[in-house]
């Protein structure tokens, strides 16, 4: 893998940042003080001010950080200043749900095709997008989609990444529960839903045990 | 809020060892090393071995960790030990999703409740569960339900929160894509989909971007 200079957990707060810097310009603030933004997006600040300095100071102090020129920064760090065509595969529930959300969109990602391996969806059209079948996604290059959802259940998760990769997908967000083996060039963010679930607990009371296993 | 020893970065990571742990044990492991368990999770050696390090060393040098003994050490951790009972309130395509997967077992978390505002939904029964009134959130206190997974619109989020809040819930697993206000007792992990999404283009070569905004 390549060298980058911003560690991957910066990497993961900083569209949490760009969420509460857009808030805050639909509410027609132009400035937001570091302590503001951390009130507004559940970071402490010094973090804020710790995650911004890898890629240049845009606050003043006294006056906070001009929300725009930051939003912008943010967006060019993390290449989101362009319109990047995403394909998603596997069209179940997860799937809709993944293609009538309408989030993808403030990032710049644009989900502009669907692929499913069951011959009954293939050919229906959901959000806009018709589903085409699996085999299709060799087509993927050519088409310049150069991201994917992964969507499909565990057992078929690596075959698609398999197919992503050879159609020559750099990006691939999986939501199977596995880790899928891909080329060091090839970056794979997964997203086990349970896994974030797991986590809640440890913040519970211990009272809130209804049944030892 | 309390004081928890453990840092939340370490807690996001457990769960993913515990997972790799399991499939090892599926494989009829006995010992694993930290360096195998690196390469399967996808994290770092040295960090596996800091990240134990906080609630206690398992390993022996030469044979390594013993499976069953670290799972069971990361599951007391992460109070995941005694199974949780939680409900989910929005049963559209997110919600029906998560109804029908079967991972969160994996974790001792059991979805005994479902709700929505569709009365078109009410009282039909998504894989075994009867969708219920969200009027009838109050009771979830009576039926020992502490977890509320929150898989409605955006608008609708931060009512659907005082509602589960009001009705005893510590922990909440939010899909709606804004920052939602709780007590602090109550732990909160927002998970926006599109957000992860928006990670993936910092990793991906320039020549990638086919439209500039």
């Amino acid at each position: 893998m390549r060298y980058h200079k911003i560690p991957d957990e910066t990497v993961r707060r900083l569209p949490i940042y760009l969420r509460g810097l857009m808030v805050s310009a639909d509410q027609g603030c132009e400035h937001i003080s570091s302590q503001l933004l951390a009130d507004s997006v559940g970071v402490d600040a010094w973090q804020i001010r710790k995650d911004l300095s890898y890629f240049g100071d845009f606050g003043t102090p006294g006056v906070g950080y001009n929300i725009e020129r930051l939003a912008r920064g943010i967006k060019k760090t993390l290449r989101l200043d362009a319109i990047r065509r995403a394909a998603l595969v596997g069209v179940g529930d997860l799937g809709s749900a993944l293609l009538a959300y309408p989030g993808f969109r403030m990032y710049g990602l644009d989900i502009v095709a669907a692929f499913d391996v069951d011959r009954q969806k293939i050919g229906a059209v959901v959000n806009g997008i018709e589903i085409e079948d699996t085999a299709r996604i060799d087509t993927l290059k050519q088409r310049e989609i150069s991201l994917a959802i992964v969507a499909v259940p565990r057992e078929a998760a690596q075959i698609t990444v398999d197919s992503l990769v050879a159609a020559g997908v750099k990006g691939i967000l999986n939501f199977a529960p596995c880790k899928l083996v891909a080329p060091r060039r090839i970056k794979v963010i997964t997203l086990d839903i349970a896994m974030e679930l797991a986590r809640l607990p440890y913040y519970m009371p211990r009272a809130e045990q209804v049944a030892e296993t």
